[in-house]
């Protein structure tokens, strides 16, 4: 089917607006669009449709009505987004008429575009490789500054030219290593193996630094994941709800209100933090309750951030006894812990000696102390501000792997170098180090889709909106 | 302010999508736009700009970083729509590039369009009158065929040229009028006074029809109002949720469960109909009920069309009774009413017998009356078929008013040359009737919008979205 028939889709967000776009691409985009396009009241020929000029004219249905005034702008293959003859019909947006030209399109041979169907087609005639049309997808959908960034840096092709690097390299070493292969009755070494060895090591790191880099570039493409922790009725839904300024977290007195975690993205300074309000971790017989508490530890691991609350306003030595209970519980390593006094609204003194007790009492470097009323909004900023410097600045151009595909592929790729590694530095048969470098050349290249398989592809545009 | 100033604003509907675009018209236009757009690497010098060509290159933020992949196209004054400089760039379709975009632009001095600006420039560049501005809006509202037909045909003009020939009637009926009343003391006609009349008269009777066309025309554009009315329990919520097919009126056994008017639209074969589910006319002591059905009334006096539901599963003398008490409230004259014999459903007939029988009692020719289950779909069809039946065809080029502001002045020509007819029939002095022909064409013009005040234009402009 792909590229024998001309496709067409509203390119646009959905809804009435000004205007709206619909796009057209494929062969017989010029005749068909021309058809239907007048400029006084005359029919546009193709032979004199100039490529990249915006005409303004009127666009008429098969029977002769005049749907709308519009500006057309023909684009002529190979300068087009998809690589094919396209067009863009810029109408009125009414919802009517976008839906009525679609009609009148696919009345007049056109087909409706499949989601991606334009990308994919760009991609097939090699206007961009595979990770940068994946990029366009991740610039669709970016939310904060940094997301578009990457994005953006993905699309630009850093990442590709990075990947080029290294296959190349690759190939070279592959090329050297079947050169031996092909003369292995003389017992020639072509390839020095310790200048093999350091090339590979090179290679190996860099491939690692990508796919360790996948959790930075996950976090900001789908949020920092932040958990919001601690016992019941300590004040994290409330907490949620100041956070975001807005009712989304049922509040409530009676303990054990959250029973399903609830997770809500912020945009703080550029930065996308995903909050995850979880359930209130006690012992419990609830059944329901009980499902909530599991999924909350599941959360828990998973985030980069922990905030833990404690109800400040109860007696010192029961709030001591939680803190530590919940450091226990909540430290899996890798995430920092921000433990908030909440309620100090309550207290007369604001919480600030009691901040410095139990700074002293817990004695832990590690975690991060705040005192906090999430009803009052006292100590707020700090919150917010422990937040934001809990991340590293992503304003860097280092290349940043934002997507799933991606990750696995380098992931492979590292497995194979690894095997390679192994298997010179204990001199096994060349056509088995051989066959381990096929491999991960196979995993770096599927990434820009030098090596890929339509089915992969099917998968890849699947995820893109109608109409890109 | 207008006209001094460059604005911007997005376009297209809100929220992702493929592509968006951002209008930008005024005199810095493309100092602007230029500024922060390179192809290959290099600014776009403002001298090199050709109009209407759609190029593509890099959208550059003040600090150097790329914001995104774009495609650009200017439009040099007059030839554009605002008939200013301006330009579209079509950027992905994502929210923050959106948001950025226009921050970036309003950084560089240009300011936030507000709602209808760029189509109040083009108004105030004369690149079209008044009513075809607002037909502009029609058109972006367009929910119907018929609605999408109406606009189109003001866009064209045509109803601006109707005016215009009657205004230029009028006008040489003034000028000769008030020709006389320069040469007053000599006791000249110019202008024979039975040949006025017969002007007179062809153009009220244009007026008039075009002010009576204001009816179909507004039924077009916001739907024929269809009052739903009847007894509690008659089924008139279940009714309505089956025309649309979902579950909107609260549908219940308790007597007296819509207490307020639930209106909504449905499009049937290109004709919009809007469907008033009314309360339960009975007698009430229940205060909320009360107001509901006052409402109702109101409601009911306004509809086009009446659908009367009956309960046919009780028995018939009762329903009878029903039939005649709601056939004599409902009857304000000018609406057409249909009696629903619901429930039929339960009867082993089928309501056929029954159908005979009432049709004999009532022995009114205005009535239709169709057997109806609501609930189980029978006589559905029927139904919807005399819905559809019940509307003049809308197919005719026939310039049809649809804008109350358009209406209203119709309304005030009409009266004005009322009083014209009177006066050259009762042979008033001519000082006099030229008074009222000046009363008609200011009517008549600010239609089009050649007299107006701008307050008049900001009340018109406000109701547009922004982008437009």
């Amino acid at each position: 089917m792909l590229n024998s028939d001309t496709i067409c889709a509203i390119a646009t967000p959905h809804g009435m607006g000004a205007i709206a776009t619909i796009r057209v691409s494929g062969n017989k985009t010029f005749s068909v669009v021309a058809g239907l396009f007048q400029r006084n009241g005359k029919r546009l020929a193709v032979e004199d449709i100039v490529s990249h000029k915006a005409y303004y004219g009127h666009l008429i249905n098969i029977n002769g009505d005049l749907l709308d005034e519009v500006v057309t702008t023909f684009f002529r293959a190979p300068h087009s987004f998809t690589g094919e003859d396209s067009a863009e019909i810029s109408v009125h947006g009414s919802v009517y008429i976008q839906q009525k030209l679609l009609q009148v399109l696919v009345e007049c041979g056109c087909r409706m575009a499949e989601a991606g169907e334009f990308t994919r087609r760009a991609f097939v005639n090699r206007k961009f490789d595979l990770a940068q049309a994946e990029a366009i997808a991740d610039l669709i959908g970016s939310e904060s500054e940094a997301a578009h960034r990457v994005a953006i840096n993905q699309l630009k092709g850093g990442f590709s030219k990075e990947l080029q690097v290294m296959r190349s390299k690759l190939l070279e070493m592959t090329a050297l290593m079947e050169l031996e292969l092909d003369f292995s009755e003389e017992d020639v070494e072509f390839a020095d193996r310790s200048q093999l060895l350091a090339l590979l090591q090179e290679t190996l790191s860099h491939v690692n630094r990508l796919k360790d880099s996948f959790r930075l570039g996950n976090a900001i493409k789908n949020g920092v994941p932040v958990a919001i922790v601690g016992q019941t009725n300590t004040g994290k839904s409330t907490l949620l709800n100041t956070l975001l300024g807005e009712d989304r977290a049922i509040v409530s007195d009676i303990a054990g209100t959250t029973r399903d975690t609830i997770e809500e993205t912020l945009n703080i300074d550029g930065i996308l933090f995903r909050f995850i309000d979880t359930a209130g971790l006690r012992q419990t017989d609830e059944t329901i309750e009980k499902i909530g508490i599991d999924r909350s530890y599941k959360k828990i691991k998973e985030a980069t951030l922990i905030i833990g609350m404690l109800d400040s306003s109860i007696d010192y030595e029961s709030m001591l006894l939680s803190a530590k209970e919940m450091i226990e519980k909540v430290d899996f390593g890798h995430q920092q812990t921000l433990l908030c006094l909440n309620k100090v609204d309550v207290l007369p003194d604001q919480g600030e000696t009691l901040l410095e007790k139990i700074r002293q009492d817990l004695d832990n470097d590690k975690i991060t102390l705040i005192r906090l009323s999430a009803k009052h909004k006292i100590g707020l900023n700090d919150l917010i501000d422990t937040l934001k410097n809990s991340q590293p600045l992503t304003h860097s151009d280092a290349t940043l792997v934002t997507n799933v595909r991606h990750y696995e592929a380098l992931l492979r790729a590292s497995e194979s170098l690894n095997s390679v590694q192994h298997g010179l530095e204990t001199n096994l048969p060349t056509d088995l180090i051989s066959q381990d470098l096929r491999q991960a050349l196979y995993h770096l290249g599927s990434i820009t889709g030098e090596i890929t398989t339509d089915e992969v592809l099917g998968t890849i545009f699947s995820r893109f909106c109608i109409g890109k």
